[in-house]
């Protein structure tokens, strides 16, 4: 669906459903290891089929389990489908991001070049696309570096953590050795370490979300100055372009077109593609977003708050609402609240 | 527009209109103390009248300016609408963010607390929403505890700067003493320093709303839990509750609905809101969501890597279409180039 | 937060909380009239108090049902705090339409005037920000005239439905009478009669706002496209400005600038603000956005068919899970089965 | 990225790059049949390559142009990469609506005889997830109804188009004849004839994606709602399941967790996935934002008016805006305005 338009090729197979099956046999390997065992995974796989079956179960780890079994029948032991889909992701997005650093950091070295070989180039400032006053080109792309330095450390710092938590986050099945086998399991695959399963709290997912339509913000606004630049009644700057199918003078600033494209799937709720040195627009529409992001924040914060404040526990109907299948298991133990306790219970 | 249904009141005088002109206010006569002078701001202020006024130039800025000009007519010298506009959202993040951390950090030490007691409390963890193996309510409630703590720390790591950058980011009216004028300004406001204007790199902002979008989901999160708990049929906990005007019986987990309902006025990319251990649905929702962040991410670096590769600047022309109004102007210097290529030109 | 700086004066009259709680009292009287009796409704209401007290319940019916309760102990007979909130979004959302179609239909007006003045004022035509080929600003203002007058036929066309279901959608309560109290409570609102409760079908809410989102998307594509032929270097129209605080010289096009301000506050899944005859980037960005929405759609419509297809439903545990408190109301008659049926059983 | 783990293998194809890129050639062929000549099309075309090339000129059409022109000098005269581009995405947008139709319809003949079947079913309703009175499984299906066919009716009514404009909207190479050339086009390809060229007007594909939307959001909805039926605890209704990798007793809800993880790849602005007879949060969360649409989208609509009331034409300079390179080229003619006064001049 267009992908192929618009992401180069090795980013491409980076995002592609084929790396995301490798990264879950990586997965199953390293959970094997963790255990002190070698997984036999010389299946053959066919990611196609593999998400076929998928769709079944709502689930790809399932087929691509039920394959490794057959191998080997202590396959995924200790493991739920979760621990191996959202690990996969995780090595899916530490590898893309090696990609994705790569270009924005090509991006900043060049608006640092740019900034310094243009400290002295003046050129007329524009707000809300009318001429303001002087500025340097240099200045102009000092600003865009800041930009695109802030979003790619913000994505640099996003934790991409291993994910190991069993049935049901507990890891109640490795008994004592859960905290141990989290540990080896991410260390085996160059994972952080999180200090308890995060199955059931996304934030590092929405984190790293967020921080890359930060990229692609600072970026496409790199992008769209360039193309109000490169008007025709502009012409300050002329960029690589494409022609068109029914102009012959025509001069396209394709590569910028397709950043601006690209950076706009990620709809960031703060619009930095903003034109020059002031949005006509864009700016103006992050005041009632602000504030209103403020005030519903607090509000989710405030009313969870008095939530938890009235609430009660029964104990008692928690045990007997357990359905009997769940008695053959074990139930949780301390090593994880503890952890967390200790890691979160200050703050 | 119903914020006052939603938005405590404390929180909702912070973010209101009234905070934000009041805020404008204090940037203008911290602005006059950065230069040495003091600034007669004892103009009454009618908020709905600067804000209509504002309508009409599209800058609430500009009215207030006008009256303060009509005291002291060297006040806002040296700044643009948009520093003062930006400087006072910035001092109402800061306000409110307090407020804000002040609930989650609530909510997180009773996590904490319920964390601690409940490690012994057994009951059934759900995942898909279906029961799965026993968990304990302890641990539950310290995944709830690593989110909000997370969010929090994101929230609370935003940096909040003050932004002068004069008619268009380039200080000039100030000649060499831009960049001090600068670090005066924040500091009188008590906000970071900036390495460079911001005013066109909205990344703070964005940050800042992403993080707010945090704190809300992992609150939400939370409450959606505690509203699946407390179903009729599962009635593992109470919580506070509003009669119904219909059902005398009915028992509805009122503040956690304002908190899911708050929580959903954010939008975030990811759903953090996921039912107990596993979501039924969104979950599964983000793994399209995440190889799409990444390769459209990297698309939008790499396409703007590539414009920037061929960009030709055409120094001449910016010069020529500098509009003659333009020529009375100071150029931009190099102070925040340098500044720029020192604090970014490394990664 | 900051609607007085962007919403006309009538308008923030409309969409106000009191405005919203006058058309609860307006629901509850008419609920009364259609059972054939008077609801005393003299009493005074503080908007502000009613949203406080609401906050506890999460609910802002409850706490103006109990206030006319005490007028009046028969008020809101029938009838759940949903009907009540539910008729009076209609309600505001009726009256909010007619100022804002006022708005549009000026706007298609002015474009209609111009297409036909100037349909010989010849102008370059650009797409991608490049000059084209020649156009004329009669063509110009055509296309926005097409935009704006598809948007608001949209707008118009959406349902505006009173909603009457008693606690649960069932109208119980009235036994046989239950549509025929529909009928007439909507008939005393003016609004219109729906084939059964929505309270659980949100579908015309969401065409509601997916179709103000079109409307503010045509009008501020028009806004963005004056603001771009308005560029100090383009210059081809002039537009009612506002002033600089920073430059005499300033000629910001102000009621533009509020425009796609305005209009980005909607988000709209495809942005229509794209520039002049073809854009550069949000044009481009449709085409995975369109391919993916399709598919996706498709996704969701096919999971949900296999769904209903493979389900089995207990009847016995349905009933042997109620609460032993539903024991005393009626159950849900046949009555909008049929209507269901009928309306929407054929396609 | 995942899209076969979510979409029926014909969607996936109609979907696909090759659908889009065959009917980018059935477009060419249509072009030069309503203008009386065949176009020879035995080229063979690798999907991939075009997508790789058309990268390079933000423009999949281009590498296609390129490629059938060898073949025919004559091909794609008179038309411009964006009308190949959007009348293929109307088809491709055909034929997936067929198919989602299909699946919409499926899933609303199962609510039907669901309705009609269990009208006598009774069960306990929830609002906030609390149990409220008595309804039937009947009434439940026939809301579940309501909601998808008004959302496949909305999907049905988009009008899809064809494109033809010529190099900027025009369609002046044609002469007199653009409005017959249109009308060929269109009916050559059993798409709709648009009143005038609708490249620089969105609003029908903006439309198209608010419908499909609603359609999986709809759907959604009875899957939301199935996965709460079918909880352990309450455990109303089984359906088609899927095995855990970890659990040898957990059934879940494959299909359904489908639906509503391909429903909530849509983010609709209004959430019609409410669970049961009221949602938890949800629907409180529709308050502000529809509140906040009318006021925005009246203001959206109000600045532009404002704006078009004070805007002055300077035809003198759009004439002397214009390039050298544009003097070759015909000025658009009146019939399209003629169009547009006609079909939208009056509301």
């Amino acid at each position: 669906m267009f992908e192929s338009l618009f992401v180069p090729e090795e980013l491409l197979a980076a995002t592609s459903d084929d790396a995301f099956v490798g990264a879950m046999v990586e997965a199953e390997v390293a959970l094997a290891l963790a255990q002190g065992r070698e997984l036999d995974a010389r299946v053959r796989i066919d990611t196609r089929m593999i998400m076929r079956e998928g769709r079944a179960v709502a689930n790809p780890a399932e087929p691509l389990v039920r394959r490794l079994r057959e191998l080997d029948p202590q396959a995924h032991e200790g493991a739920t489908s979760q621990d191996i889909v959202d690990t996969a992701m995780m090595l899916v997005a530490k590898r893309s991001r090696e990609l994705i650093l790569g270009h924005a950091d090509a991006v900043a070295a060049t608006c640092a070049k740019l900034a310094d070989e243009h400290r002295g180039t003046v050129m007329a400032a524009r707000t809300l696309l009318q001429q303001a006053v002087p500025t340097t080109f240099g200045l102009k792309a000092a600003v865009w570096l800041s930009g695109v330095v802030e979003a790619r450390r913000r994505l640099a710092a996003v934790e991409l953590a291993a994910q190991l938590g069993g049935a049901a986050g507990t890891l109640a099945s490795f008994g004592e050795r859960g905290p141990e086998m989290l540990r080896r399991f991410a260390e085996e695959l160059g994972l952080a370490e999180p200090p308890l399963p995060w199955h059931a709290n996304r934030m590092r997912v929405a984190e790293l979300v967020d921080a890359l339509a930060l990229v692609a913000g600072a970026c496409g606004k790199i992008a769209f100055d360039v193309i109000l630049l490169a008007q025709t009644e502009v012409a300050e700057v002329t960029v690589p372009t494409g022609g068109s199918t029914a102009m012959a003078h025509k001069r396209n600033p394709a590569s910028a077109v397709v950043a601006v494209a690209a950076a706009r799937q990620l709809t960031p709720r703060i619009d930095v593609l903003g034109e020059h040195e002031r949005a006509a627009g864009a700016w103006q529409a992050e005041w009632p977003v602000v504030t209103h992001a403020l005030a519903y924040s607090g509000a989710a914060a405030a009313a969870t708050r008095e939530t938890l404040a009235g609430l009660e526990v029964d104990a008692d109907r928690m045990r007997a609402n357990m359905s009997p299948e769940l008695a053959g298991y074990p139930p949780a133990g301390d090593a994880f609240v503890d952890r967390a306790l200790e890691r979160y219970g200050r703050l």
